[in-house]
């Protein structure tokens, strides 16, 4: 992950609805697809609870590139039908990073 | 969840290791527990999948708040088990929230 302070991320948790129907997993695979060629993307990471709980974690280098994704006539239709289909409640936030720090084991840093 | 623009969201990813051993859960409520007792704390959100990849928001009225509970003694004592018994990677990115907003289903705004 690329991302660090002044940078931004996107915290999108959401309840979906049980079945994992309705095409919500092409769907979800075409807009990793298309944010990842958006202008500002940076990166993203997903986790989802058996029970239908995740949160989506996205990166991106401005403000700006994140309402110009937010505003792609593809992804306006997947929000729509997100709404109207798979989602029983989310929260967006959209927050500047100020601070970042990670390890990892395998690296030998933690 | 009452955290909004000017409050700050701590994510906190992390790949654990398989086993739900040594007494993870007991301290993972008992930091619960000691998070929502300590000022600014506002809320928090816990998402981990099967296989050990989980996602941890927390929000804050400060950032002030956020370096005060990384520094109390009892975080700082889990934080050193965490490293060294319980996670194989993570990542920290403290983040001020800019804009949020959300949709409730059962509550008829989406």
């Amino acid at each position: 992950m690329v991302a660090g302070p002044g940078h931004f991320v996107v915290v999108f948790w959401s309840r979906r609805n049980g079945a994992d129907h309705d095409g919500y997993n092409a769907m979800a695979a075409q807009m990793v697809h298309l944010a990842t060629e958006h202008a500002g993307y940076l990166g993203h990471t997903s986790v989802r609870q058996p029970d239908g709980e995740g949160i989506t974690l996205s990166y991106w280098s401005s403000e700006a590139a994140i309402k110009d994704w937010r505003d792609h006539v593809d992804h306006r239709l997947a929000q729509a039908r997100g709404r109207r289909d798979w989602y029983e409640e989310y929260r967006v936030e959209v927050a500047k990073i100020t601070r970042s720090y990670q390890g990892n084991k395998t690296k030998g840093d933690i």
